[in-house]
């Protein structure tokens, strides 16, 4: 066991941890001010929760040996509590018990970017009752499939996107990003638009200060997740580490100038859409390139995606803070990039197109993207539906909607300001 | 020395920094909008100051060699001004120095927390001068009890709680939150109630989601105060990390749902206390339980916690941001806990009733429990007494309370929107 | 290669990105609530523009061999695009691509600085070309000079300030901050006063949380800016982080209590700028002290540049958020301060005049002090200069001053509150 591998580890998991507050910003900050606590509570509690199912049967699931080496789900039964964790495995590059945490806020922010399509109109408690079951019906299995490599001494078997077809995705472009953009999509549908959209003066971004430090955050929250996802502090998390950095980059700055060519402005919520659909597509691709590969990734993603967040407008269907626009499509594009930009000079050691590989990874990439898709936005249309037949409806009331559901649901308003005149006394240097 | 481990210590040295800018944000949004500059003064304020005495003479009283051997105080002519800390202890396992700045971060934090009995109504000048000696005569002597380890070789001797009773905390709940809870609840009461209590309209939460934020980058620091504890990158932190984790995650969910079933909604503010009560309650217990265990201590921290902070009501004190009832209680519920939670399979390998152990370990933690609440209460009592006699009362006038101490304390007031109506060009997209 | 010295500089690497948008919150608190997006769009877009042009050539500019072994620029043929990096040195201590991605946001934070001197008047699309050029000609050559040391065989000749006289400048008090101070400077100048200055009612800080939180998250960030440019997890990054701490610390409390004895009361904008000048006033001098140095190193420049901010309305340039005065005076005195206070026991083992040394290392710190600043104020001004007759001025439109350069530059505004009254429903916990 290696130190400085599990003191890097250590720092990635309290680096993607804080991607929680900061979606929470992300998010918060984009919908109305009278939504603006269900949002942040949906993150928040949507993570909780799927943290406590990861202990207590998610991680088992995920990264157990594989159901009859199928390679299609864990072994539930394996690690019920983690309790066997406790134990340290000298066999093991980092604790076991490390990875297991590492990958708890993977499950918690994959689940909480989901959020994002139901803003300010779903009941707290279906979204509570959503969050878990989609968890662990929908995440759990694909954490399996992308996340989970067989062991070396073939002990244990993982899943077939990592070992069958050997995919690749360093950081969870399929199992996080087109994932939650896949269920969000499916949730959107289920869950129909908000009242008066696409015209809801108060479903507006209500400060975008918080969307901007939000993004900031969730960049700094990045590198954990994707230079944490090389499980070692060495030459491989350093690649990953300046692609995830420059790819941000030129998401930013080629978000900002389409819209200043197609719009004559620059707006900060277009730089921070750019930034994170940089960052999304860099999470599968991270290990495969070289640095211009990375600013080439972020520079389609960021252009493209800017472009994308408009199909739900022509499409009518209202995925309010852009899940589908941003992480399923950056999702795609990521993982489907790997096939053209990869270089086998990158830590993932494999050429792709434009660098004498073949069709051959752009084809195994794929049939990655395709499944993940499919079986997300399948399995998570119908549980939406069951809940929604089961439960009296997923929706708040109409006039809830109006008033803002940060009343209807949480009894709660955000902001209270004192707004009385203030007689200022001397001296005052206000 | 081992330069994992010392990689892992600066960055949770730099993870615990985090939580004085995340309590002044949490603390900040609890209060009205013309008292957050004061809330966030108290907390940056009083923690430089902290941290300007530890250097001075702090660590020497708090990790200096135990004057005459009885585990009391640390010699306090040891590391003046720290010098002596600049050379290289090749048999440290990571340089001594560093420790006393991850410590000094636990001081400065600890001192903060106090802050939040006293929102809205206390001389800024009292509150300096009070964080300083509180510190001097409080926190340096009680982190020398539980902290202060004896050295393997016994050159050094360390503090009674750590070594004499051997009460286990691991990373605070006695030192850190209990301690502060029971100052909070001192200084409360020597400081007396906001005008008008309980009704201060002005002094009710003017941004939530500044607290929510807050506590989410409080649960990030916490890996640094928690998992850094350990003071090296292996097998130990990483459990911690995940306790950690799950504790908070449940102390979320529990707190919510008594809210729900109570009150008939779970609210932000709930959701922030419930992390944070469980963040407390695990501090102590965080190396000595399964992720069961603290599945379990963080549930019953978020419901028990979300009771007691209603006591101030009944027994009318105005603990204004509830230290007593989250960190005073829930540091209560963490070390007692340990007494049945504790698994010998966890890193501080002690068995607690339900693990097979006896009631001797409870007896321990209820040993270190009263001790430090007496203290703490007691010598924080008397210290407000003082202060308040020798500087003409403690408390700012009432006109200023009412008026907002920002204003009279600061001469500032915290936000200033330009109101005047926007004349729209074209084409804006806003 | 040593993983826990890769652990801290990945860790480093994360909190040096943080800092852009703490810098952000930091410097859109300070403006008004109309002008906020513009400032945080500089700072991330310049950020990100930077980063770009790193990958690209700047990289070589500043740790390319120096051309012609004149230590005066780095060949910037050497790593174009930094495809050169993804290929393991294992006679490197820490991976080269990463050292890259570090250094790479040292330059992304100093240019983002500059822009404190720009607010709420400058052209987004001349800032952004500003920024890349200004990185190009003043930041990469400067970076050149200072961080690029000689290569321990002789193959790679490095910059004249660090070879040459060898001046002590730990983690960049002359490229970072004086050089960004002395370029604000010169744009201020250039620029010209906003519309109305000094008393622009609508420029005053629309949020002082803001600014609170973001010089919290600031220091955060310092750490591994200071402690992280030690390359290593050992006793000097733990010396370095010890001093950072404590100096911020006394910088806080020095400019607070300027403060409170001119104008009787501290002001959160004064502690949080006195927080800010110390972090940069150690920041050359963090290896060379011990934390008595610190101390007194972090009291001179919160108590100097509290008064050093109030040449500008003396002297009459708009340098709006005070990059002269927090970063150019807090820069020279972190440097100059070296002189007297350097002690052989730290870090940098070299003794001021106050520890036995000579004046020699005072004239040292005095000739990097001296070319820096006259370079980077001559190039910027020139380059400003250019840009504002090539261009049709710098500027906006004064009615768009007026209106906020938001909606101008970015048709946008920050805030959108719901304003209408709540029906409040029952049963209600607001």
């Amino acid at each position: 066991m290696d130190s400085g591998n599990v003191a890097w580890i250590l720092a990635s998991s309290a680096l993607v941890c804080m991607m929680i507050p900061a979606l929470a910003l992300f998010y918060g900050g984009m919908v109305g001010s009278r939504r603006i606590l269900n949002m942040m509570m949906m993150c928040f509690g949507g993570a909780s929760l799927v943290a406590v199912l990861w202990a207590l049967f998610g991680y088992s699931m995920a990264f157990g040996n594989s159901v009859g080496g199928l390679g299609l789900i864990g072994d539930v039964t394996e690690f019920p509590g983690m309790g066997q964790l406790l134990a340290k495995d000298d066999s093991a590059s980092i604790p076991v018990i490390l990875f297991a945490a590492f990958q708890l806020f993977f499950a918690c922010v994959t689940t909480a970017l989901v959020a994002g399509a139901a803003a300010g109109r779903m009941k707290f408690g279906a979204w509570m009752l959503f969050a878990g079951i989609w968890a662990t019906v929908v995440y759990f299995p694909i954490a399996h499939w992308v996340f989970a490599f067989d062991s070396a001494d073939g002990s244990t078997v993982g899943g077939w996107i990592a070992n069958g077809i050997k995919a690749i995705d360093f950081a969870g472009g399929t199992a996080v990003h087109m994932n939650a953009g896949a269920a969000a999509l499916a949730l959107a549908l289920v869950l129909g638009k908000s009242s008066g959209w696409p015209k809801v003066e108060h479903a507006k971004p209500h400060s975008r200060p918080l969307v901007l430090v939000g993004a900031g955050l969730l960049w700094v929250g990045w590198f954990g997740f994707n230079a944490g996802s090389a499980l070692s502090a060495g030459q491989s998390a350093s690649v990953v580490f300046l692609n995830t950095a420059v790819a941000a980059s030129t998401g930013l700055l080629a978000w900002a100038l389409v819209e200043r060519v197609r719009h004559g402005a620059a707006t900060s919520m277009g730089a921070a859409s750019g930034l994170i659909a940089a960052l999304v597509a860099i999470t599968p691709a991270c290990g495969a390139v070289s640095p211009l590969g990375a600013l080439a990734i972020g520079a389609i993603a960021g252009a493209v995606c800017s472009l994308a967040i408009e199909w739900k407008f022509r499409l009518g269907f209202d995925d309010s803070l852009d899940v589908v626009g941003v992480h399923l499509v950056g999702g795609i594009l990521g993982t489907l990039l790997i096939g053209l930009f990869a270089t086998d000079k990158a830590p993932n050691g494999v050429s792709g197109l434009f660098y004498g590989g073949g069709f051959e990874l752009l084809g195994v990439q794929a049939l990655a993207t395709v499944t993940v898709l499919a079986y997300s936005f399948g399995v998570t249309w119908i549980l939406a539906k069951i809940l929604d037949k089961t439960m009296g409806g997923l929706r708040i009331k109409p006039e809830d909607e109006l008033r803002g559901i940060d009343l209807a649901a949480h009894s709660e308003l955000a902001y209270l300001m004192d707004e009385d005149p203030v007689e200022l006394g001397s001296p005052q240097r206000v």
